[in-house]
């Protein structure tokens, strides 16, 4: 790892994070259904968002645009557009994968069905494109276009990495490798998870002067490893602050690095009941077959293959952090996105 | 009705909505997904719009700016968005409502499953914003804001409307009068249907001068005249160019005027009956009960009822049309518009 004190830094970037995070959470209420719509669309739009997140993604946007030379009030509607499609992404994922729970309660279609659940995830996506709006009074109508832009673009990888994890799991892919793993988290999770808000701040922060392209890199690696924590807490972590089905991930079919590993390591037997267990439909999935599955992955080795990998995902992005952040001073902003890199492959929720 | 000749005004009508329609229709595969994009979202995204519809969104948004003095291509960009939204709507409402069939074929849910359904749709949705995009170059950012500023609260009222309309079912309200369901098409329908479209296509074609107030009203009428007709259509329709499941809207406990008039004109017996067809999940309501309820609106005179009902607001419609259209001049294009009054009603697909 990078950072030598990282428990000391992990403590300082939970408070700025929880900091950055209220920030944009204190926002969003003047971006949602008010008085007048009906509660079948206010209650479930209200619900995710009144569970509290980490809020990384607008704390990353806000952080950067601080870093570059501008206010938080600055990024402060393109964060909450952020924040508000992260949860309409978690609503239709939710959907999509038939997951149970989601920050500890069940999740949106588990309460109010399938169709109030999608509609308000359409909904979330609507109100994040309000808070867009909102750029062109505070930034100008050119700034506020290309932020427009960067929002598009993200929103194209997203749906199209969606369509990848559900495709290869629609045909039971088994011929995925890590290079095609890292491919589909790219798109699915990277863009708007983490490049899109560092590009966003550093063009809000610099008032469009930035060269925003380094971002992706570094984006890409943060978000990276972000995401291969995310896939080893789904097998490792257990109750309190984690708040997703456990295993839940093996239950629907997830390609992980873990999984892409065990299935190369396993004997043809062991072999041939895992993909008798990915063959199944999502209902027929044992939770006994599925702690069999997390055990042979410990077993063989690939959680400490996959925390090896995050690892050297997370020193790479030391290097890229470097450069995409080169041209700005050193401030207590910059300070914190650099110290998001340890933070993304040493949190436990 | 309005027009005297409705039977060669309806000729007209037809020839010219497609020939608006196919100007819209040769612009979409432009803003669709390209190569390096996964077939598990290129596939399903292109295979409502292959299937083709009346295109009466776009349509009458290009006519309208016509009308108001534009070209055809200076409102194509919000044409395009109009189109592609609402086939989103088509998709995620078709999941909502466990509908089978969409223009004559299974419906995107049946064909490659719910999961890839809704993402398909999101992608729809993310396809229109890049065609709003569009409108920047063309018509500069001050009236591009101004129709992303239309877009975004008629997405608002769309979403607001879904809901309702989902609620009412799930909560199986009965006390449902043709006020709650004209306020539910307008939020639900005729936002996107036919005010936005005239609204844009008059401040395009305009160039931000017209005073599109009016526009609301008529729109109003125009798109409530239209959701009657498609929900007599839903009961009386029979195979051929009608491309949905026959009585689907009774399977799928939808609340239009011919359930409303119904539910107030039948004996208490009979009301018990189809209260418990609208009780029964949507997966336990027989094809024979729906028969049954739709035979009890043609002996009660609901389907006459909404029939009337129709004609009144088209009535109101032609009065409303006169002073949306006061300020421009007769030109074919008005005429067209104004000829979409009697086609909304008389129209048997």
């Amino acid at each position: 790892m990078i950072v030598p004190d990282s428990a000391d830094v992990t403590t300082d970037v939970t408070a700025e994070l929880l900091r950055y995070a209220e920030a944009c959470r204190t926002a969003i209420p003047a971006y949602l259904p008010a008085d007048g719509v009906t509660p079948y669309l206010r209650t479930p739009v209200a619900d995710y968002l009144a569970r509290p997140g980490k809020g990384l993604r607008p704390a990353l946007c806000l952080a950067t645009c601080e870093a570059f030379g501008g206010a938080v009030a600055d990024a402060i509607p393109s964060a909450v557009a952020i924040e508000l499609l992260h949860t309409a992404f978690l609503v239709h994922d939710d959907l999509a994968d038939g997951s149970e729970l989601r920050r500890g309660q069940p999740t949106l279609h588990e309460r109010y069905g399938a169709a109030l659940a999608l509609n308000a995830g359409d909904a979330l996506g609507v109100y994040a494109m309000s808070a867009l709006e909102d750029n062109r009074a505070g930034l100008g109508g050119s700034l506020a276009g290309q932020i427009a832009a960067e929002f598009e673009f993200m929103a194209r990888q997203t749906v199209d990495g969606q369509a990848l994890d559900l495709g290869w799991r629609i045909d039971n892919r088994l011929d995925i490798g890590p290079d095609d793993y890292l491919e589909l988290i790219m798109r699915k999770t990277c863009w708007y998870t983490t490049i899109l808000p560092l590009r966003v701040g550093a063009i809000t922060g610099s008032r469009g002067r930035a060269d925003v392209e380094p971002m992706i890199r570094f984006g890409f690696l943060l978000g990276a490893a972000f995401q291969i924590q995310d896939d080893i807490l789904n097998l490792t972590a257990s109750g309190g602050a984690y708040g997703k089905e456990p295993l839940g991930d093996l239950l629907e079919g997830k390609r992980t690095l873990m999984l892409i590993h065990v299935l190369a390591a396993m004997s043809p037997a062991d072999r041939n009941r895992i993909e008798g267990f990915l063959a199944a439909p999502r209902a027929s999935r044992g939770r006994e077959d599925a702690i069999w599955v997390a055990a042979r992955m410990e077993a063989l080795g690939s959680i400490a293959f996959a925390k090896a990998f995050a690892a050297g995902i997370a020193s790479d992005a030391a290097t890229a952090f470097a450069a995409a952040f080169a041209g700005v001073g050193e401030t207590s902003a910059k300070a914190f996105v650099r110290s998001m890199i340890p933070f993304m492959v040493e949190r436990t929720w």
